[in-house]
């Protein structure tokens, strides 16, 4: 039986975690829910799986939660009650907070977790380094639940083989080219927040929709790939592949190809990550049931200058990244309550990225120095713009 | 530097070997050649590799041959020439001779080299057990080059991973279709030999060619997928994939799948079974540098009636595959020769299959004695309705 803690219990990723533990209660105890202000979805969620631990990040609606709660479950509250939440030990700790919020409880959980089944990009893009550093210490698992991550995971199995001495030359990531692959670059400017929203082949939280219009996303995933397999940049290559079946390929010295293929559903890579290093069959198998086709064609890295700006920033090893997530979540935060055009994600990029100093990240304050400072530079510029 | 015999040296694949080892003189010395009546290319072999060993199985050629060969070689010749030849020492032997004449030299072989590649499938349909019996006896290495079974052993390092305890629950070999893949079931009384060898991906020797578009070649590789990694029957299925990118999948419990692919090319299997564990890029990488499709459709078993059949003979264990695999040679030649209509080479099996009386098959001595049973039998039935 493994006791499971969810940070952000009730976001996408978070919901469906829960769906797939909710099937096998014989292996998982969920013993942790965190939530950031959805009381609704917590108090129903608490109520279904009785954990010990309940955690809300907004104070001001922890009376309401309260009424939900039965009286012997342990509520925390607030900044430092989500310290002490992620203090608690687990054997998998699910870490589906979105955004750079997410980091300061990962680096804590990494002491208390045997096992981090980690969904949440940005701390790896900020943090990699100290992340990865505490994790060795405490000598805990982390396993990515990005689903191309996931897929490259899955294939890098292959390396540890008895059998082979393989090594792999190139990593190919898939993109779907995000809901407005079709669209000119003419009109992204009247480009509306539904438009963005409806994304082909994913069905995710709003930012992360947002991050794969952008490919931001894909970029970061780039940045994920080089963090968790020491691949080079030089050997990552992205590949537009509308269907998102297949999540990412590995590419020998021949030039021969594994690929990781499964549907467009976080259910399976959240799975995974669960059962490592077994499986567990969460959908019906519809395998070759039917006639269809795949479909591959090179990026075009014009269509997407945020892809190639955030690539640049990554090779920088300065604190770029940190500037250009937080002004990513910012952007998007402006976008989604429609005071600016989606073209201007693109301008606060440009912006804020010739406006930066550089300057070495060595520990967490760095990151949240930074981060803070990204935030205020960009909402300034963008209230002027808007 | 490793000591290379070539059996079927003047044949599709064998050619292909040749052309891969004449670029890495550093790591191979081709010390023995063989072929069966095809002088002139042989000759030319010679004079470009220098073998201490060549061996010429048509009797009545070998005069030819002699004019050709430096003093120093030693000449082996007919069948007899043939058993010795096969007991020569070797680091690899490629075993391309075509059809059930692979299997004698194969067995005697198993016991001088270190390794076998492979390219024989008739050798494993008709006598497995034997096959890999000795193989075991003396530790010889058996690695298969024909395409698809070529690519689940690269999956298969997946399985013997020391990260993962995988296992997977489904093989899916894929199918072209062959040549004939879109005509109707009644065209195909009117199909000529030169319509069949127009195989629209692969360029291979003529009998693989007709095997491919009655889909015995893919019966073939299913008995092989079974006998060379203890697969059930029952676990194993056909996919059609016209463009013969994707060579093969498995599929774990969970519904994914990891695909082995590259482009339908001898070359690439060729150079993977005598590089193993490592590996060496014979082509230009092309990977994602154009736009491109894979499709995939659900077989028709009703479209292919020898597939279902020699699937049907498979089961039973006894000398069914022997027989079949005999009268899918003569009809085959018979069919080559002009002498019989494509439709009649089903005709042939049904006939066969009715008739042979069931038995087990317990040495190779069994082996050949139902396979001249069957042959016999299917030139006079062949013979009565041309």
């Amino acid at each position: 039986m493994k006791k499971v803690m969810i940070f952000g219990s009730t976001g996408s990723v978070g919901r469906s975690a829960l769906d797939v533990i909710e099937k096998d209660p014989a292996n998982f105890k969920v013993i942790g829910l965190c939530a950031n202000q959805d009381v609704k979805t917590l108090g129903l969620q608490v109520k279904k799986f009785k954990p010990d631990f309940v955690c809300l990040k907004d104070d001001k609606k922890v009376g309401q939660l309260k009424a939900l709660l039965p009286k012997k479950t342990k509520l925390f509250k607030g900044e430092t009650g989500l310290d002490e939440f992620a203090s608690i030990s687990s054997d998998i700790s699910l870490m589906a907070i979105s955004g750079i919020d997410c980091l300061r409880p990962l680096l804590i959980n990494i002491a208390s977790a045997k096992r981090i089944a980690l969904a949440n990009k940005e701390s790896i893009v900020t943090a990699a380094d100290l992340v990865f550093k505490k994790a060795k210490r405490f000598k805990t698992e982390i396993i990515p639940v990005d689903s191309e991550i996931n897929a490259l995971f899955q294939l890098m199995s292959v390396k540890n083989s008895s059998r082979s001495s393989e090594n792999f030359r190139k990593i190919y990531l898939t993109a779907s080219g995000g809901a407005l692959a079709s669209h000119s670059k003419k009109s992204l400017d009247k480009i509306s927040v539904d438009q963005v929203l409806k994304h082909p082949t994913w069905k995710m939280g709003p930012r992360i929709t947002v991050d794969s219009a952008t490919l931001v996303n894909k970029a970061f995933e780039v940045i994920e790939t080089h963090a968790f397999f020491g691949f080079p940049y030089e050997a990552i290559d992205i590949v537009i592949h509308k269907e998102s079946i297949v999540h990412a390929l590995v590419e020998f010295s021949d030039n021969s190809l594994f690929a990781c293929i499964y549907p467009p559903d976080m259910k399976m890579p959240i799975t995974h990550s669960l059962y490592y290093p077994g499986r567990f069959q969460t959908s019906k198998n519809s395998n070759f049931k039917s006639s269809f086709s795949y479909s591959f064609s090179p990026i075009s890295y014009k269509k997407y200058p945020l892809l190639e700006l955030v690539l640049t920033a990554a090779k920088r090893k300065d604190n770029s990244l940190v500037i250009l997530n937080a002004c990513d979540e910012v952007a998007i935060d402006y976008f989604l309550n429609k005071k600016i055009k989606f073209t201007d994600i693109h301008k606060a990029f440009r912006y804020i990225f010739k406006k930066y100093p550089p300057n070495k990240i060595k520990t967490i304050n760095d990151v949240f120095y930074w981060d803070n400072w990204a935030r205020a530079k960009t909402k300034s510029y963008l209230e002027k713009i808007s």
